[in-house]
């Protein structure tokens, strides 16, 4: 989180989808080791293949100076810093490893920042403005306080929203995937409430903006991407996120607390999907369906956006069960 | 159909929800008999005690005056005119037969007009008009040529449309119910893809207009109130369908009319409710879930309506296996 | 609650259970009216014919004196004193009304007791004492101040607890159910952990005491049984149970605390029984399976106990799908 | 589908499983690859190794003369010429690539016949003649017609329908597939309708050929296998059949018609199968029982074929979630 | 079973559905009551309405001349003698009973024979032989050992074997059903055997013809109708079925015992549907679907026959979740 | 189970767990061949990698002396004998096969005992003793004549008793799983039974211990591991299990046997859980939940055993779905 120190890297270090950007020059780049072989050439002359990777892509790089003693030296997980000259070898990119002592240099936890290991939204800045927008549209004082206890006066808790991703792998599976989620969820809620006359705008529009934080506490990020919490795995964000609210709660008018509550416990909407209550007012029952159809949309999106764009059809998604159109 | 007739018979017989403005007035209304008891008061006297329904409630009734003679000629189910005068007994609404011959006499089908018997939406015309302006503002002119064949050319099908019902019992289950359902999911997914910008939104709209037309031949409305027909029986909506839009679409190319035949084919969205495919693009995704998320609304919409308004908490609901929160 | 009153009342006034010990002798008992017929016998008299019925079960009353007056002043829900003879007629039970002017008299709320209308277990105090001595066995400090703070310190939720049912209508739907299933549950783990040498003993046997607190929020009894509360149906009895012991939790270490709320959260054992999250403790997984086997072997003894010991069979137990051998 | 190419082929060019009666001759054939590796020999000798196949199973071959110019030359998934000498070499049959140029040359698409490379059963125009047979004893006028203009009248579908397969994977998942599995189901019924009286022998006869007919528009062969189409993936066979009925339904009585489609749209049988209507003819439920049972025998007798006849029990299948039992 | 006394009883006695034919004749029969209520006539007169039954149907009874002692003496449940004139009234067929002292009287349980109580088909005979000539056919010695000594030596089984019922509501549940049950899956299961030559035909019509046994002591019938035994309940047909079976397997090969057990054990075919093992041979697989189709088809038919042939529709059955088409 | 062969080996051939206790010393050891690698080093010398198993662990061993023909001669699978020395090297323990002729030499099936290549309970001949104390516990001569019959009188069920697993792979899947899981439940019935005072303990504790007897003849282990035998497959545990308790049944009285029938018969407790009769009696409620229970603590149990302690989680465990806690 320190957009100084990622600029300076940039600067020299471009991400792996930039190499194309690079060819014939030399750079300077910090990237993790995904695998690594030592090989002989036909000549008899040894070589070290390694696969490097950071949150963009992977790329193949060659030593053909230090293969051995690299080979020795590095691990498959390290982190390492590389300097060498970008090619294009058999119409691919690839990095040629110079001829140096250190070329490839492994690097400790604070020589690198793990923002370039781990995806995460771009727009985060501009989806919080957007969030704060929404918060000033509510009418009711209760709902619009607890938010702002949120969202405003809670700097510790802002900061983990906006870096928190909403899931592991299905959708959202990425930092700032919480915030891009609940804000998408709250949007669709209020535009559904122009034409459901009958709902309680502000109660559904606070609830989609609080429905999920409890994930801020079940979720954790590190360099090896995202890995559920114990408090997560022993409690839940449901169980979670209502203890959050409660401790927030403070001179909030009981029933409407209690409402709030309702929303975050049912947004689950279905017993088997870990809902400890069912959906019992149309507000919590428009968000779980809200909520649930914009966790698949971005499921599908995703699996759309990363195939080949001359394909009909993506790979068949397990989660799913089922391909998808891409025309 | 007939709007003259419907508002002819209303001057001379108020529905059962108006009898409460006709205290001590005298009525010549038409009804269903719910129910019919011969009795005999505490003095011996015989009296004929019926239940009147009409699609707005039900209503007791005594005849004092022919009572032998009516319970022989009436059946549970005849459709009557009663000429009787409106009283308050028992903190009730009652009507008392007068005593003339035939004040209470049966009707034949075409003396009275089945909307009394059958619930429906109010505002069609309006709701209509407002889908009309729907399709003009479709760019696509493939689909907005579909949608015209529909709604605009075909009279018979408009008409078909504008009087049918979406559900049996659990959601839209009256008159019109199909154009309020196709409409409120098409205003959905039309405000939805503002915050979704990737969908097809021509599409989608198109699709969510067109998803369930099949109903038009899957049910069918009479004084028994909703049923479903053979053709609905032995085909389901989906399709039949899927039949409609073909007949309609001479000259359409072939990829957009699948991409719209799938949105029909998959609107309920998984195997065990009816689905024969999987939704396998967004805007069938979302399709889906608007669609089904407008059905539970409506069901819990009328739940809450027609519950007294004092309560906290509706009956049990059984298809939904829960009460619903009335404050 | 008020055990004088209700010695008071059980002097003058027998259980129906009790109608049998009183046969040829006059009673002046309180029950409430379940159904309430007028009728006219062969000659042509007017009686009244009443079922009463208390927690115990139902008797049928005849009043041949005042059946008209009595008809029109009482109402099925009623709960009156019912001044009469007690006789066999038919080979049942039955009571004569006496030929007095209010032989049948209408209470308020306040001159009766609900007990006698809500089924309730019989040892309370002696559950509680049991109890007691359960939480001076448990070791752990940290966990025993838990349990005082609840069951010891906190007279309010005592109260509560001791008068509490532990369903709507399944298992252990009466008053002290609540007491009864969670002592069954602690003694049963109590004991398991003596064969099973690795588990936790005294997180275990607190987790069993704590796991179903929630539900002197959930329920509430009045005279006409067992009802969910607002708070219950919203909430349900496992979040509220943990921020019930949030609450109290002043003090004790984080990771105690984790490990208990686990065992409230996960007690349902599987998503589709209401659990947010699944076992994933030993323990957690010992409490779901001998608080699901407490509440099926209540269940199984109460159908096996209100039936006719000369049958082999119990009737058809729809909940359980299955009859009972009785042998 | 080029029965005279396919011959000559043959006569110089062996299918795998004929290899064995091919030892020590020379070959001419064509074969796909299906892995391939560069290696040296323990004197320093490099050698290519390729796995060769074709419908009827696959085999090693050893290149030790180009070795290095056909490895570059060639990749997996390529169809070749091989020119070779069969032997035994470690207990297999091997093909030893000859010391030619061009010993391994690659084809392009109309150089081979994609037969060589998909399984298809043998008896195809047996069966089609079966088939015809079993139309010839259909007594009513108007279900005949319809086989006839299918089945006799329109050369394309009878082309396509002896072609296709009737499943991707589980059954009947190769050329004729669907043909043999109409077959069978139709014969099936037909001998079912001798024991069950009260059938329309006719009518189920008739779903039984066309039940399936969606599926020549649903899969595609190509010598990759076999691969859902964008047609079927969007429609499903299911809804594809009732058009293609449509198209074809020209004079035939409402009411045939109508149940005909019903055995179309019903014959999956249950929701989650994918069945958009339950079967609600006699007719509609022994087809859909018997097509689901010949899909499991023909995947079961497929299992216990290719096993070997030494065992006593298959491999777990885990589609099936069993082993079977060979003896 | 005693077919003598059974139709010396029909000489005197008709069944409710021959009572059309004895209109303005007098009968003297055997019903069991199935109503009873005293009532009043217009000018005061007391009369006693019966409604009687036996197991081809229901009738109304009218006792004008000892309506009051009768209602006495006589309880719904009652297998009673009635003797009266058969009369049409009101458009539809009734019993004026005569004015006699023991006009009604009630019979004990050994003046009847609980045939007319149960229904039960009528061709026991003619299937019993069909059963035998397959037994005949049965060319492998075991397996048609097996079949002699169930079916053939042992009389006791061959008796109850005739008269158990194959289900208690959904199918074949009447007295014979077993029989009629067990022969039409034997021979669909051998015309099956036709078309798929691979299977064991001897084995599977062994096992057709066996794989219910176990229902001959699952179920009992008397003159309530048809109830599970105790051993029934506590071990099933299936558990029972293979003890029976091991009971008589003396000097069979081990081999075929087991692949016949296992046809037993595993009939039900999937585990939720009560099967303790899944069919793991061809033979065991063709059996389920074809015991569950017979069963299925049974039912459907039994729904069909029992509504009106002019209506289209049956009523909804909730067992099988649909309507039945009946044109 | 030749406990002597077994202790002379054990003096000369270290488990695998043992090695660790070895360092530099030589040892003579038994194992299996896990896998093989014939590889080159640096310096262009071949050297032969092996994985070594018994069931204790894996290790590596290098033979750097006989590399190439070792590789000829032995196979994965191949029980060994192996001469080395044991040393620490890369931080693992590794075998250093010696220089000499058949340092690693193939043994024959009767040259070791397969108990090297299996797990199993330590303690057997404790459980055993503890077992048949508790069967000294029962009071009722009918119980335990039975329980003498199988576990005292025959000797050859007692040794394949303490010699089966009680499961192929999620628990007690190793040899003694069965007497330990038997036992445990046992023991856990019988202390639940001081709780519910009403079940009869005699026949719970009598039902505990032979409701599994049918996985003697289930399961088979041999040097591979855990099989299911044909018998095993084609009937399950359960059916087998009533059949064996049958053939010790003489003199026993009927009701009695029915009930242990029935415990044995219903103790999967559910029908998707392949029980053919759900449990209803107390007693088989009581048993099917603590039998259930014990097999998940046992499967998490071991899970958390075989997990490094320094872990907050295990490894997630797929079927269960879930992580378990390790603190």
């Amino acid at each position: 989180m320190n957009g100084f120190r990622e600029a300076l890297e940039k600067l020299r270090s471009p991400y792996v989808e930039e190499l194309k950007n690079w060819i014939d020059k030399e750079i300077d780049g910090i990237y993790k080791i995904k695998s690594k072989k030592l090989q002989e050439s036909k000549d008899g002359k040894k070589f070290l293949l390694l696969t490097l990777e950071d949150r963009t892509g992977s790329v193949r790089a060659i030593d053909w100076y230090n293969a051995e003693s690299n080979d020795e030296k590095l691990q498959v997980g390290h982190v390492v810093n590389v300097r060498g000259r970008v090619v294009y070898f058999e119409e691919r990119v690839q990095i040629n490893v110079l001829n140096e002592q250190d070329a490839v240099r492994r690097l400790s936890e604070n020589e690198y920042d793990i923002e370039r290991f781990v995806k995460s939204v771009e727009n985060v800045d501009e989806m919080y403005k957007s969030l704060l927008r929404l918060i000033d549209t509510i009418r009711d004082e209760d709902y619009k306080t607890i938010l702002q206890r949120f969202f405003v006066e809670d700097k510790n808790f802002v900061e983990m929203f906006k870096s928190a991703p909403a899931g592991m792998r299905i959708h959202h599976a990425y930092k700032g995937g919480l915030l891009e989620h609940s804000l998408n969820v709250a949007k669709l809620v209020d535009s559904i409430c122009k034409i459901y006359g009958q709902l309680d705008r502000d109660l559904l529009v606070t609830g989609a903006l609080l429905h999920d934080i409890g994930k801020v506490k079940e979720y954790m990020v590190n360099y090896n991407g995202i890995e559920v919490t114990t408090e997560g795995e022993l409690m839940g964000h449901i169980v979670i996120g209502v203890e959050m609210l409660s401790q927030k709660a403070k001179g909030i008018p009981y029933e409407k607390l209690l409402k709030l509550k309702h929303l975050i416990a049912s947004h689950h909407g279905e017993f088997e999907w870990g809902s400890p209550v069912l959906p019992k007012t149309p507000e919590a029952l428009v968000l779980h369906f809200v909520e649930n159809m914009d966790s698949k949309v971005n499921r599908v999106m995703q699996i759309i956006d990363k195939e080949d764009r001359e394909k009909s059809w993506s790979e068949y998604d397990s989660n799913l069960s089922r391909r998808f159109f891409l025309k």
